[in-house]
This record gives structure tokens, C-alpha cells and sequence, in this order.
């Protein structure tokens, strides 16, 4: 990770421009302080990441620039981070110690994950004047992927593009899910990613249609699609890519629900550009899928937002219709699922551009029949 | 896991035994209800345990019996379970929902974890005459196990300590550390355990004095000691245990402290039996290493209490003056760490037991010259 630094170049400058606009944000819902609390917001914020499992790590966002950074002893913290750090020990109280840098005259904006054990005696020392979830503030922000995000989403994806290539060439005759699944994480590492943005999911025939479904010990079967949706972790950055393969053979209907899919995802991907509601984007795709009959088939929205988390706030969806921004970065996976007997499922990740739209995944998504 | 059912059966009786201790530990603080919502600790009442991620996920207990089960319509819970169940949908405005069966009139214990986005809305509706973290009610009934309980951890141990044995043959020249991790959790699997407890730590050498460590491309070399930090989960209980080889030869001083820390260890869990507070344990271990100039290398506390979760409520620790109670379980882990040098430490899982105590793990502490 690197270091924040607001007095040091381009990088430094950028992750000023972060806190500049999420304490737009705070002000627009009329807030002068925030508590972030977030490990991934505080990485955002100041490039540092620390899991605190049970231990208070906070990120006190003010107004007046006057940041105060909460931290345990115990953490691995750059020593030279230049914000104003408060070192606690594991016998120290907390929210004592947090609300003699709060304002206790006006509101607190809180995490929305901020605990009852920290959030309830701040509450009852009167430590601000009201707390209001306020998540949303860094949600907006980290919603827009800034030159530097995106270039560590554009390097997650490429390994994840690399991995899909080797993957495919894990099936073969006798191989079980579990098998293939097992070997996906020294592949990443060896590819250059931190591990995996999350537990991949290897599913053959009719488990590719249960969305439950984790790796077992299934043994592939000629005419099984084989369905691998995966992500890796680069620069503390996720990918996420889905790819259906079929092993020795493909049915006609398997053959008919996959190019209809794999035409949701292309047709959706070529309407992404500045502007646009992202509920366009899934009735796109849901529509070619429904002109088929397959529509009930497809029980999910289109895509998700990803960045620092492989799921972030913001979807694509029926419901939302917020106007695509340069800079978001979503899924579009559109997939049919034909429950006891196949699935399929094709994704990539999609940068908004200012002038439309950049593809993060350029594995191909032509069918291919392996093994 | 098996289901929660009042009506049948021995475990039944049991799960309502813990509910019962819950209510009485409730009592004392005032409180006539309790929202739970940590996973772990609805499962140690109900017997199903459900990953809500970002979804709401709660158990309300009420004195008069009629607790009610919050669940996520697309949460997978056995329709037969004996609670009063509230599906909700994703798009269901929680809170207002939580409102309707909480007592307005008496204050509503919450989880120390209850999140923010939960609890400020609970409180801005009045949901409650108070709110009050009583996540210390669970922590003690969790913190006794009862006959249930010690089967299951007494099985995840076993498996642990037959684990241990095939990782020590994973030695041998030329292996770097990740490449024996890697190998763990399949092993654990072909044990019959469901996966880790925790992420293995496999240390070789200097690393072994190294807190912060992760298994990596270190390669072994004659001499270094190898330390493995490892458990599983069987049956949704944890396991845990250190032992620390040697690979090849072992030096005078590493001898020394081995043997001194196998001292340690087998004089604190020598010393358990109900009555006895729990810091004079850490003290017979800490006094037997101080005594021969070491203390300082011993830099953390003796153990830790397990169940459900790899590190529950309540330690081992100079400060910790509670008296050992039949059914509670820790862990005996001193450890002597010489940075930049090597490092040791022994550990096993103790239950107390009415006459003194059970240790859970069997594998061997005398000091092994491995490869």
C-alpha cells in the first residue's frame, strides 16, 4: 500500500481530492465530522489498510482538515503518515478517548457498520450533538474510481483474464470441482494477485443453476458446462469475471441459453456510457433474455459496483436508476439458470468513460468446447 | 448443525438450558429482552448458522418466552424450527419491522456488534427505554461448555492433533513455509473437518519470533525451528494448537528455551481445576520462564477461551482473577520468541473439568528433530 502523504505528490494530491469530496458530501447533509471506521474506507482515505478484528481503528474526518487518526498500539501504522494519530492500548477506554477529539456541538456522522459497543457510550457521553449514519458520504465517492483505482482495476482484471486461461486447462476427464477450486489460489499468487477477491465459485452441469452451490466433490461429465466465476485481489483491488465452459460437448438447448446470454452481456456492455440509467443497462440485457422465454431463468440484477470490496454500494438493476459516471465500475452478468439440469452465467467488469465505456476483461466469450 | 427444537429431545433441552442461563444473566442486569445478532451466538441457540454479510440477521429474546427469529427471505433456515419466524424482504424497512415486537416500555439489550445502521434507527423510533450492549449475558453462557459442546471440541481437537502428524512429514528440504500451509486445508478436509478455525501459521526460523507473520516463500534451512499454528472447525467448534519442531539439528539455546516453554505449558495445565483464578495459571507459566532470564520473551498472555469462534470471551492473562469454572475451555500457549533469531511455542486446549482438568490435545510435546 502506499502512504498518504497530502504534502507529496500526484498520489498524495489524489487522496486529498478523496477526503475534499466525501467532506462535500458530509456537508451537503449537513455534517461537519464523520467517524470513519471502515478498514476499506480508511485504506481509501489514507492508503493504509489494517484489519483490527476486535480493536477500535478510526478515521476522525473534520471540517476544518484537522483529521485524527485512531489506532492500537498493536497496529502496523507508517509512523511518518502525517495526520494527527492517537495511539491507544487494549486497557484504555475508547470512547473516552474519541470524544475528546469530537465536536460535541454539532452532529457526528458515523459508519454504518460503527458497533453498539463503541457507537452506545459515545452516545451517552453526549460526544456529538446526534449521529447520523453517514456511510453513504464515502459510498458516493468510492463509487467514482479515481486515474489511480483505475489503474489497479485494470491489473486485477488483466491477471484475472490471465487466470481464466489457465483455469480452463485444470478440466479434464475425472477432475472433481473441489480439485480445480484448490489450485486457483497459488495460480493467482503466481500470476502476480495479493489472493482471491472472493472464494471461487467451480460449478459443472446442473450446479452451475444452483446459486447456493459451492465447490464439492462432483466429477465432470461429458456434456457439463463448467462454469468458473472468479476474482483475484491486486494492489488491494478486486476482479471478478464469470466465463461457461463445456466439457467434450454441448446440448442444443445449452448451446441456445448461452449465446443468449452471452448477447444480454455484449448488447448491455455497448449501451454503457455517461448517462445513461443503469437500469437501462439491466433491462437491456433482461430483455433479450425475456424475447427467448427465458426471462423467469434470469433471477438476479445485472451487476454490482466493485472496487476495494468486491461488492460496493451501488447495483445494476431494475430499481436503480441512477445515470452511469465516468469513473464507476460495475459487473454486467446477465445469466440463465435451468434449475437440475445447467447454467450459465457470462461477466466482466466495465469501466465508465467519458466517452463510453472500457471493457476491464478480454478473455474471449466465444463458446468453446474443452477437454 | 442440528435444529433447535423445545419439544424434542435431550439437545433441545440443552439449547433451551442456554437460552435459560442467557435470561437469568439478563435478569441481573435489568433487562427482560435482548436483540442477538452475532451468527455465532443464534447458532449456539437455535443450531442453525446462517452468514447474513451485509443482511439483518437477529434473534430477539424476551423473558416471557416469546422470542422471535428476524430472517432474510433468501436466508436457507429450517422452516420447522419451533420460533415465531418474520421473513422480511430485501427491500423491508428492517428497523420499522424490529419495532413492532421489541417492548417499548423496558430497556432492550443489544450485541456488542449491532451495527449502526440498525441501532440509530431502533433508538430514533423509540424502539426501546434504553439501549444497553449485554453482549456479556452470551459470553458467559457461551463461555461454559455444556456436554453438547465438549463432545464437539473434544472431536476438533482430535482431528487437529492427527493433522499435526501429517503436517510435521510435510517437511523437508527445500520447502518454503507457503508451500506446507497450502497443503493444510485439505488435509483437514480429508480429517473430516469442515476447514480452519484460522488462517495456518507455519513459521521456520527467525520467523517463528515474528508476530505479525505469514507463511511465505521462506525457505527451510538446517537448524530452524519450524513452528505450526494451526486448527479446524468441526461441527462448527473450533480446534487449536501449537508445536515447534526442528529440522535437522537444534541448537543448545533453542533447546533450551523449547524445554523451557514445554516446562511452562505442563505446569499451567497441571495447575487447572475449578476454583483456581485464572491468572495464577499465567503466572506459573510466566514465573517458570522469568526465572531463567526469559520473561521479557514471553510478550503475550497465556491463552484464550474457544467454542464457536477461534477467540471468545475471557483469556488466560496476569489481570484475569476469575476463577476457573468446570465447562470453560482456553487455551495453555506459552511461547519464548528471540527476534531475529527463533521462536517457541507450545499450546493445547484444556477443559476444566469437576475433578481438575481434560487436556484436549494428544500429540506429543517432547522436542523432535524432524527431515
Amino acid at each position: 500500500m502506499t502512504e498518504y502523504d497530502s504534502n507529496k505528490g500526484a498520489t498524495a494530491a489524489m487522496k486529498k481530492e478523496r477526503i475534499d469530496r466525501i467532506m462535500a458530501e458530509l456537508g451537503k447533509m449537513g455534517l461537519s465530522q464523520m467517524l470513519v471506521t471502515d478498514p476499506m474506507s480508511i485504506c481509501y482515505l489514507t492508503g493504509v489498510y489494517q484489519e483490527p478484528f476486535e480493536r477500535f481503528y478510526g478515521l476522525l474526518l473534520k471540517v476544518n482538515g484537522e483529521h485524527v487518526f485512531f489506532l492500537n498500539r498493536l497496529f502496523n501504522v507508517p509512523q511518518e503518515l502525517p495526520l494527527t494519530k492517537v495511539w491507544y492500548e487494549d486497557t484504555d477506554p475508547v470512547p473516552e478517548i474519541l470524544e475528546r477529539y469530537t465536536d460535541h456541538d454539532t452532529p457526528l456522522g458515523v459508519d454504518k457498520d460503527l458497533k453498539a459497543r463503541f457507537l452506545l457510550p459515545l452516545i451517552e457521553k453526549k460526544a456529538a450533538a446526534g449521529f447520523v449514519n453517514a456511510s453513504i458520504a464515502i459510498d458516493f465517492a468510492r463509487g467514482i474510481k479515481d486515474a489511480e483505482e483505475q489503474v489497479k482495476m485494470r491489473e486485477a482484471s488483466r491477471i484475472n483474464d490471465e487466470a481464466m486461461a489457465v483455469f480452463k486447462t485444470l478440466v479434464h476427464e475425472g477432475v472433481t470441482e473441489k480439485e480445480i477450486a484448490d489450485q486457483m489460489l497459488n495460480i493467482y499468487r503466481d500470476l502476480g494477485a495479493e489472493g482471491y477477491s472472493f472464494e471461487p465459485l467451480v460449478a459443472f452441469g446442473k450446479n452451475a443453476a444452483d446459486p447456493h452451490h459451492s465447490p464439492d466433490d462432483t466429477v465432470i461429465q461429458p456434456g457439463d458446462c463448467v462454469l468458473f466465476d472468479v476474482g483475484c485481489k491486486k494492489d488491494g483491488y478486486c476482479s471478478d469475471m464469470t466465463r461457461t465452459f463445456y466439457f467434450k460437448s454441448v446440448s442444443d438447448e445449452a448451446k441456445k441459453i448461452y449465446e443468449l446470454t452471452r448477447k444480454a452481456n455484449e448488447e448491455a456492455e455497448k449501451k454503457v456510457r455517461p448517462g445513461i440509467p443503469l437500469c437501462e443497462l439491466d433491462n437491456t440485457a433482461r430483455s433479450i433474455i425475456a424475447k427467448e422465454g427465458y426471462g423467469e431463468f434470469f433471477n438476479h440484477r445485472l451487476g454490482h459496483f466493485i472496487g476495494l470490496a468486491e461488492h460496493e454500494y451501488g447495483d445494476v438493476s431494475s430499481a436503480n436508476t441512477t445515470p452511469a459516471q465516468p469513473g464507476m465500475i460495475f459487473s454486467i452478468e446477465p445469466g440463465i439458470y435451468l434449475a437440475g439440469n445447467t447454467g450459465v452465467r457470462v461477466e466482466d467488469l466495465v469501466l465508465v468513460t467519458k466517452e463510453g465505456a472500457e471493457i476491464l476483461n478480454h478473455y474471449p466469450k466465444e463458446l468453446q468446447i474443452i477437454g
